[in-house]
């Protein structure tokens, strides 16, 4: 993988399989110019990848990790125990038990190693990016500028949604 | 309650009930020297104060949000509603059903209004202040340093734990 | 939306995708002949707005609210924040937890804050719109006989049931 | 038991061990001055009671249904069976299962049988009591203003706990 | 519904939608020639035809119920009120919850009133209706005959399954 | 341990620590005049005494099965793997996980190896017992007559929790 | 059966419905050229089948268990009680509650005979074979050797993943 | 800590406060003279200690690790990780869920990387100590022996539990 030159943004996945959720990430991302750059890696798998790619990270410029994945989805965890960054987790829902494995697995970290864990799934996939970005506003009035606009396009969307449902309404009237 | 001047960090619970838990919270951001304010208010019983201070915390210099509450805990979700600023939802075991009730309210937020929900109950409390300064540090030296400084001596106190255990251990020899 | 004149119920749903839910809502209330109105307004996305429908809803002469949402399912809860005229709760099961998420954030309301919470789905679809006539009802002996007259319909709809089966145990005699 | 002369509110448990719960909703009505009456009936031990209580409780004048109870929690629904009145029920916790069992039991009712379900245990009871008096304040103006000044209140305790809470911080300033 | 001359044991629904979990029950009843009868009868929907039926049933000849429902599921221990007979109750998924609410709804019935709870489902149709035999078989040394060779064909069953996994096995031999 | 004389009901409980719950059997048991007798088995620990008591007890003029058993909760259904004798199962509240293991270990037997399971804990003990005496009383007049008083006490002790609450009410009115 | 000559690895399954979990097993073993047999037996419609063959495991060879089964799965626990090779258990998702009865029923043994449970499902069918060939490794450096290789081809397996990310990527860039 | 001269089975545990369920498993090996040690290492604080014991256990000569954690417990599945030999994972109940989160977070993981979970609490650790022992066992016939042995006592002490309740039974009688 060649690294996105000043990626700010490092997402990880456990898995090829977890795209459907980060898909939305990577969408929201892009829409807000933000560079990042995506890596599959697996806690259990290739668990000093993930420990060389989170020890490294702070002095590479990177500002904010972005993990998913399901099951004992440690992965979230492994990287926020070799980093001083914050972490943001998707519990990923990947088999039987609807991800509340997932999500309790991400969730329920010891005192001293927190991570941020957005909602189950695609919702999930799309608020880790925005949770990015407002981190990265903090600093750029750039961003702060456009998660206000984003924020008006959504009330726009539930106006949207509104006149649909009116339109639904007419005959019951 | 007067605001500390400069304020990074804004704390908000539901209910004086809920100290136990964000005392963590006071205690680690004291530790790290980062201006924070706490102030009691409730997404239920005060909307409108909720509403009107997430809506103004951008201009007045804070950074970060740090919620907690328990039941239907709503109050990280109104705040992350009104302000573009990053959420922390620490969920609280406040009740019959262990917290789960807590946490799933506190997580399962909408695409769009990220809220970055650490453990329940006291593991979240500190964890939540960590996250904070984590996210402070992405521009702050010091900071940086500090967490570095935290994490080292957490290492420090997995070895006293093992000095324990290891007398213990002796009756068993 | 033009508002239906002198509605007594106001149906609120967070998304357009709750309809499937909602228009058994509907249904119900227009079977019954009670003036209603529906909005789509999101605790979330536009909090503002949620504030000032429920805010001003009383001396608009509205009676009683329903409203349906999922995941952190903050919208019953945020209506009932800003009025004192009853409020009906719908969770709505939209996403890995089985609505169980929907189910908790709606119903744990804290003390002070009722949310009178009807079942999971389109059950809860139709009870929420009973529930409301039955309040109505109170001070209407026309919707009294028009409930009496339902709840005799629906013994009859469970004597077809009966029917539908004695033909299926046939071919075990 | 002597029914208190016009009562308006009929609160049904199922077991004096619920008392811990619904003392909360009778200290509710009582400071509104709404008439009620309380009695003890189990939808498995005294189910013809339970079906004349709520059979009759129309024409008696009654208004709204309260019912308490924990376990396989029937008796909101045994009464929903027998009557057009609201029926309000609030889930005890009463056993090993943390009161999940009585949550749903109570909630989950069938299409055109509705129960409006507060939250577990005492929370719950004072809930159901606002619940029963915003239903009945749909017609009293004087029940209205009430509700207005009890919201109005729980803004001051709010206000109470934070200054409860700026004294617990004095420590860490 | 015309009743079967001298049943034993009576079948209760709360809907004709069970029919798939009853079939199973029906089914074994019929291979066992054990006269029984079925009806849709519901707890909510009409209660006063339950308590008739359960509180008429021993007089009848009656000697077991089965009662089968899904959700707030009441229905096993509404005839359970009314009878000294033993009741079984299967519980029924219907909905969102994955039947957790038919199963706590039917099995935690309070102390003096039981219900006999099978699994969830079809396997527990099945078994319903062979608790049943097993009960009557106790005064019934044809019955007793007739399960010893069911409990033997079960074995065949489980070698023939067997069979079927070793020729599936012969590709990895 | 010496048999009684003609015990027409046998208990098995997993451990001595299940005594709590299996007194509550004991006792019915005994208010019934129903002969029983007693037995600590292990499904695990001493399988092969549990098929040998199940495996005798039809010849030995036994009628019912009782069998309390906690986590993995085996028990019930290896008794019922060996007899064709009714067998009712107790879950019991053992450990961690507030007993919904044994619940589900207990209830979720497949098909054709049915266990009638009651409620956890003492509720269930009381209610098992009440279950096979149901059966027996299918045969037993005289034990129709016990349980027909016994659910008139029952009734009389609903009345009985009323006068004690109408008295707490006092102080309310 | 013709069971394999020295097979080392007994694998048992309550049901041929088990079969796509269990070819996971049956695959990796193969893979590491490890003799094993597989047979269908039931914990409750094959006691006595079960005991023989978990009682006589040891002396004919045999080092190492596998049992998955669904439900009340009380397979690999009734082996285990007849044993004292190792035990691995794999709970199968097989009816309404997502598993959740397999895994606590599989898992929560009590004190003195455990069952090592791995995760629910076809992960859980690949992880019970690795587990038994790393127990049957400590004394082989043949199945050592191919072990490491197993998991170095994994960590391909992951760079493949991320090579399928990167190229879904592009069209983000 | 000095390492036991060849130690055959390492335990790990999370943290001093999980002595009480790992001083059962402390016990059990001493008692069956299996030489083990015991660190106390965090995947999440000191997860390079982990890597690193885990990484070089083979070639040190140890044979099994067990593993137990609370919480997000990811000790066991990080061990497993970096090794090819056995783990057996304790879930210890550390906080609001019950050990829910625990027991998920070991058992559920990915395929390619067993953890053999055992029971939360201190059955789990006994029982995770049985478990190593007769994986050990497997090329020890003493070992083997003493589990014959073990178990054969387990069945004394059950008919100890009988003793104390026949005498429990003396005043029912």
């Amino acid at each position: 993988m060649t690294k996105q030159l000043n990626a700010e943004v490092e997402i990880v996945i456990g898995s090829d399989s977890d795209w459907p959720v980060i898909e939305k990430t990577v969408q929201v991302l892009k829409d807000f110019n933000v560079p990042f750059c995506l890596k599959v890696l697996s806690a259990h798998r290739t668990p000093d990848a993930v420990a060389d790619l989170a020890g490294n990270a702070q002095e590479s410029g990177l500002k904010v990790f972005i993990a998913a994945a399901g099951g004992a989805a440690h992965l979230a965890g492994s990287i926020a125990a070799h980093t001083i960054l914050p972490v943001i987790g998707i519990p990923v829902d990947s088999g039987s038990l609807n991800g509340l494995d997932s999500l309790l697995s991400t969730i329920q970290m010891p005192s001293g190693i927190p991570v941020g864990t957005v909602a189950l799934g695609k919702s999930g996939g799309t608020n880790a990016a925005l949770l990015a970005i407002q981190i990265l506003a903090i600093s750029s009035p750039d961003l702060s500028k456009k998660l206000i606009k984003y924020k008006n396009e959504m009330k726009q969307k539930v106006k949207k949604g509104d006149s649909l449902i009116q339109s639904k309404l007419e005959k019951y009237k």
